[in-house]
C-alpha cells in the first residue's frame, strides 16, 4: 500500500437533536504501526446504521457512545496488509469495527473472515452481517411469526425491514410494509410485500386499518412515532412486538406534550396480552450460525433479495449519516472507502 | 336445603370513576331447577377480585364484561345439591364460577371437584385457586426469577403479590414488597420478604432505590400508578415485567395529562432490552398440574403462607368490593354466602 496517512472522520460534539456536519471533524493522521499480534486493516467499506446515533448521545444506552476527538466506530469490511497475528494473513477479507477511516489496528478479537466466492462482500454489513441478523433473531426469538398472521415493518426497504419482511413471507404470513413513497414498488414488486404504505400519508392509520383486515400479529418496531401510533389500536390479542430500534425518536431533543398515554399502553398489554420486548442483535449471537445458514440458503435461492445504497468516499460519510436518519437511503447504506 | 330463594347482587348500572353501591343491586329470585345434565350449586364462597372492576367496564378487555341486570360473575366454593350429572353428586365441593349469588346452575364444565383434606376449601379461591396459578405461571413464563436477582411486587399482602414474593424467595431472590402501611409487618415477619415498603410514602422512589441496590430484575406488575413509576428508573438490563393487573388504573376515567411518557418507555425497553408482556392465568391453563403440585408441595413444607380477609354474607359483597379497589382488605378477600 502506498499510502501514508490516514484518513479519519472524527467525532467532534455531541449533536442536540439531529446531527449537522459540525459534529464531524475530517482529520489526517499517520498510518498506525501494528504491535505484537495485532494486525493493520485497510477499511474497503463502511456500514452507516441507525443506531450510531444513540452512540452519539449522552444518554446511557446499551453501548458505550462515540468517544469525542476519536474516530466514530461503525462495522467495516477490510482487507488485512499486515499482519503480527498467525490467524490472519494479508489479503485476508474481514468483516471488522474498523470505524470511520481509512486505516485501523485490530488485534484478531470479533473480526470474522468473509468469504468473497459466496457473495458480494458488501452483504457482510447487510443482509448477511448485522441487519440481516437483527431481522433474524428478533423474529426467531420474539416475533415468531406463524402462517396466516399478519406482519408489519416499518423502514421497510431499509436492511433490517426488507429482510423482517421477507422473512415472514418465508414463513407464511401476510407482510404490510411502511416506507417511503418512492420506495413502495420495491416493496411489493421485488420483495413480494402484500401491501406497501407510504409513511408521509396523512391517513396512514386509516390506510394501515384497511391493509390489516384481521389485525397486527407481529410488529417489527424499527420507526417509533407515528407508525407505533397507527399500528397499536390494530394489535391483536397476543401480539409480539420486537423492538430493535426507534429512529424517530433518536433525534428528539424534549419530551413530546400530553396526554400521558403510558398507562393507556399498559392496560392495553394486559388486555391483548402483548410482549413487548426490546433486543439487539449480540443479545442473540449464539444464533448466528443458524442466522448464516437460513439466510445464506434463502439468497442463494433468490426467496431474500437485498438492495445496497453505497456512497463513494469516506469524506461523504457525514452526510450520508445525516441523510440517513432522515431515510433519504434507498436500501442498506454502505460508504465505499476504497477499492 | 330449606331455602326457596335464590339472593342475588346484580349488575345495576356501569360504574363511572370508583364503583358505589348504586351500582349493584340485591335481589331475589326462585331457586333454579337444574335441567338435563345440569347441576344446582349452592355457594358457600365467593371470591372478591380486582378483575371484575374491568368486566364493569363498557372498554373492550379480554373477557366480556358483566350483563346488566345479571348477578355478577365470580368463583365460588360451592357444593353440589341436585345433579342430573353422572360427574358430579349431591355433596360435592366443587369451584366453580357460580357468581354474587346463593345458587347457581352449571352443565359441570369447567368445574373443579375440592379434596377438603388438603388444606381449607376456601384456599381453591386463593393460594390454590386462580390468584395463585396467576403467581405461579407469571414468574415461571415470564418472570423467571433466579437465584440472586431482585424482584419487586406490588399489591404486596395480597393472594396475587405475597404468592408471587413467597416463590421468589423460594426461587433465591431478594425480594421487596409493597404494600399498605399496616400490612408490612405481615411481609417482612409472616412472609420473609427482605424488605417492605410503604405505597403511600411520599419518598416511595427513594426508598425503593434503597431497598433496591442492585436495580431490580423482575417487577411482577398488578398495580401501575405510582409504584410503576418509581421502578421504572431501577430497572435492570433484561428485567422482565409481567403485567397481570394495573389496579391503580381500574377506576380511572380519563388519560392523565403530559408529558406523554409512551416514547420515553419504548425507548427504555430498547435500551435496556425489558420484557413487558400482559397476561392472565388461562393463557397458561396447561401449566395447572404442575402449579398443583408445586404450590401444594410448598404449602405443605410451610414454604409458602397465605391470609384470608372473610367477610360474612352476600348482602356485604358490593361495600367489600369497593373496599377492594381502595386496597382496604388484608389478604384473601373472600364473601362466605353460606355454611
Amino acid at each position: 500500500m502506498a499510502e501514508s496517512i490516514n484518513r479519519q472522520i472524527l467525532f467532534a460534539s455531541h449533536p442536540e437533536g439531529e446531527p449537522r456536519p459540525e459534529n464531524f471533524q475530517y482529520a489526517e493522521t499517520p498510518v498506525p504501526e501494528p504491535g505484537p499480534g495485532e494486525l493493520l486493516l485497510r477499511n474497503k467499506y463502511l456500514s452507516l446504521d441507525p443506531y450510531m446515533r444513540g452512540r452519539m448521545s449522552t444518554a446511557k444506552s446499551y453501548a458505550k457512545g462515540f468517544e469525542l476527538g476519536r474516530p466514530l466506530g461503525g462495522g467495516t469490511v477490510s482487507e488485512v496488509v499486515a499482519s503480527n497475528n498467525s490467524k490472519f494473513a494479508p489479503g485476508d477479507l474481514v468483516q471488522a469495527m474498523g470505524g470511520w477511516q481509512d486505516f485501523a489496528l485490530s488485534s484478531g478479537e470479533g473480526l470474522m473472515k468473509i468469504d468473497p466466492t459466496i457473495a458480494p462482500v458488501t452483504t457482510a454489513l447487510g443482509v448477511l452481517g448485522m441487519p440481516g441478523m437483527t431481522a433474524y433473531t428478533g423474529l426467531a426469538s420474539i416475533g415468531q411469526p406463524k402462517p396466516g398472521e399478519t406482519l408489519v415493518v416499518a423502514a421497510a426497504a431499509g436492511p433490517v425491514g426488507s429482510t423482517v419482511g421477507q422473512i415472514a413471507k418465508i414463513k407464511g404470513c401476510r407482510v404490510v410494509g411502511i416506507a417511503a413513497a418512492n420506495k413502495l414498488g420495491f416493496l411489493k414488486d421485488e420483495l413480494g410485500f402484500d401491501m406497501a404504505l407510504d409513511r408521509r400519508s396523512p391517513s396512514l392509520k386509516d390506510e394501515l386499518r384497511e391493509a390489516c383486515p384481521n389485525g397486527i400479529d407481529v410488529y417489527f418496531e424499527n420507526v417509533g412515532g407515528a407508525v407505533w401510533d397507527a399500528v397499536m389500536p390494530l394489535l391483536n390479542d397476543f401480539a409480539r412486538i420486537p423492538v430493535c430500534g426507534l429512529i424517530a425518536h433518536y433525534n428528539d431533543t424534549q419530551v413530546p406534550p400530553g396526554p400521558d398515554r403510558l398507562p393507556q399502553l399498559m392496560r392495553m398489554t394486559l388486555t391483548k396480552r402483548l410482549r413487548i420486548q426490546g433486543f439487539i442483535v449480540w443479545d442473540f449471537r449464539e444464533q448466528l450460525p443458524d442466522f448464516l445458514r437460513d439466510v445464506g440458503a434463502w439468497l442463494r435461492e433468490g426467496k431474500i433479495k437485498y438492495r445496497e445504497d453505497i456512497v463513494e468516499g469516506l469524506e461523504k460519510a457525514p452526510e450520508a449519516f445525516i441523510g440517513l436518519l432522515k431515510g433519504e437511503n434507498f436500501g442498506k447504506l454502505i460508504v465505499k472507502i476504497a477499492d
